[in-house]
């Protein structure tokens, strides 16, 4: 019986390792110390198995008063002990992102744009894995333009896609431009769309989601200070867009999307649209209904958390 | 004489449009309301010729708390009245970007990378064009890695290239790729050189910039989560970049030049060199270096403002 033995342990020790989150740098783990600088933490200042060693949920999203709210919102949620008022920024010492744990969730800011949330990729999953985190799901939460979709809706991404409408992410090393995939994780998009049916009244909807390099130009706006196009051109544009599956368009889901499928990390991208942009390019809606709007994927994908920590009610 | 009266006439009315900030964008002034949605600022909440009609110098940065320190700073040098320490945030209704006003001197974040500066960019220029702002002159103030230069090293941007080393940037409009110059004033970047052979020890010299769209694989850094390549390639590629005439490399250069230079507002990029890249890819520096490094060019910037305004000593 001992091969047989030997093949279980074998596959669980694989298993076991393939849920590690894994850098792929060959150097890394050659180093003396890693400073991961735009957090201000380090491997030598900080034990950093021991401060996030148990985390199995990061949710992260451009603005930090935001993500502040939701490691408020999911210590309520949680239940944890102590005061959701007082959740602390780990990041402190540094101003460009800012960084809550509670319990075995982290939640994170990382400003707009793709090499803003590129960085703080880079440096979160130096962190994972020099905590020895195991079976992690990563969620961005964020805010977008929705293409067809009444303000308000919840747009779960299928597939991040660029300009062209391709599920790819041109990624630049050391001159040379490199196509990666942005495939997402399915199972958790699906599970993702079940959790919205169970909440009351809660529009969401699974589709591609358009990753641009700016608000204005990239996107088709006529209110920049640059525009060279026509109100035609603009919804020629979007509705060539609708046609190849986009139903909302924001400025981080391919680098996300690439960076977690490259490292093996399940991913989810769940974005509110706050504005229809066939009707038009400006955020008029008022603050406390963009307010309610922006809480919607936070109240998802607790509800999600809270399913899979066997909470939910 | 009439005539030549009337040429005069108009040769002083051509200059004064030509000094006005001027947007390329023929629907913004038939719009009934412009939101500037990333500042929470608008044109018909706000007064903005009576807010920000009289702003001269527009000097950006990445970093919120240096942006905050830079214009405590300009408050001090300008010998304004009132309290340094109380400059209030403009846009502090939003997380987005924060903004100080001294005089004439605005002092504005942008986060990290070109789109995230991009948006900060649009809403800048339409804020100045709606203010009816003249003869305004933009710095960028920045971090960067050095090449080939010693830590401490100010680099006065002459071009900013990307990544081929090519001066130009790649705005995507529409779905199509559209090249646009990267080319600075000349004139303001020898003032800056001028004024830093004027303060004492200040290694200030002018080259190019290389302006990346991340931190780490773009940059030839072996130390993100993902690194492809041999310490030998990333010498390779800084080796080509130093004969190219980079001297610095950091994320936002290329978007900056190619909008103030379409805009018609000169424009000059100032960025201390954290570290020599030939020598490394972490930032090991203490803190208090960091911290001194950071204000250098907020010193060179002060000093040119000073002159020109008439109050250097």
């Amino acid at each position: 019986m001992a091969p047989i033995l030997l093949n279980c342990m074998g596959n669980d020790h694989n298993e076991y390792i393939k849920q590690l989150v894994q850098v792929k740098n060959p150097y890394l783990d050659t180093m003396e110390e890693d400073i991961l600088y735009h957090f201000s933490l380090g491997t030598k200042t900080h034990n950093l198995p021991e401060m996030f060693g148990d985390i199995k949920f990061v949710c992260v999203g451009g603005s930090s008063n935001r993500m502040k709210a939701f490691a408020q919102f999911i210590h309520q949620e949680l239940e944890m002990p102590g005061n959701p008022e007082e959740v602390s920024d780990i990041c402190e010492a540094t101003d460009r992102y800012c960084m809550y744990k509670v319990g075995p969730v982290l939640s994170m800011s990382h400003g707009m744009g793709v090499p803003s949330i590129s960085i703080m990729l880079h440096e979160l999953i130096k962190l994972l894995h020099h905590a020895q985190c195991r079976d992690v799901v990563l969620f961005r939460l964020g805010t977008s333009g929705g293409v067809g979709l009444a303000p308000g809706t919840v747009v779960v991404t299928d597939k991040a896609v660029d300009y062209s409408f391709l599920a790819q992410f041109e990624q630049v090393v050391l001159g040379k431009v490199v196509t990666r995939s942005t495939e997402l994780d399915e199972e958790v998009a699906n599970e993702l769309l079940q959790c919205s049916s169970e909440l009351q009244n809660f529009p969401t909807v699974i589709g591609n989601t358009l990753c641009t390099h700016d608000f204005y130009e990239g996107q088709g706006r006529l209110d920049g200070a640059l525009c060279s196009f026509s109100h035609e051109d603009k919804l020629e544009y979007l509705r060539k867009a609708y046609e190849a599956g986009v139903r909302n368009i924001e400025m981080e889901s391919s680098v996300f999307a690439a960076m977690c499928r490259i490292c093996g990390l399940k991913a989810a991208v769940v974005c509110v649209a706050l504005l229809d942009r066939f009707e038009g390019d400006q955020i008029t809606s008022s603050h406390d209904v963009l307010v309610e709007y922006q809480q919607r994927p936070q109240v998802l994908v607790s509800h999600f958390i809270k399913k899979r920590l066997g909470r939910a009610v």
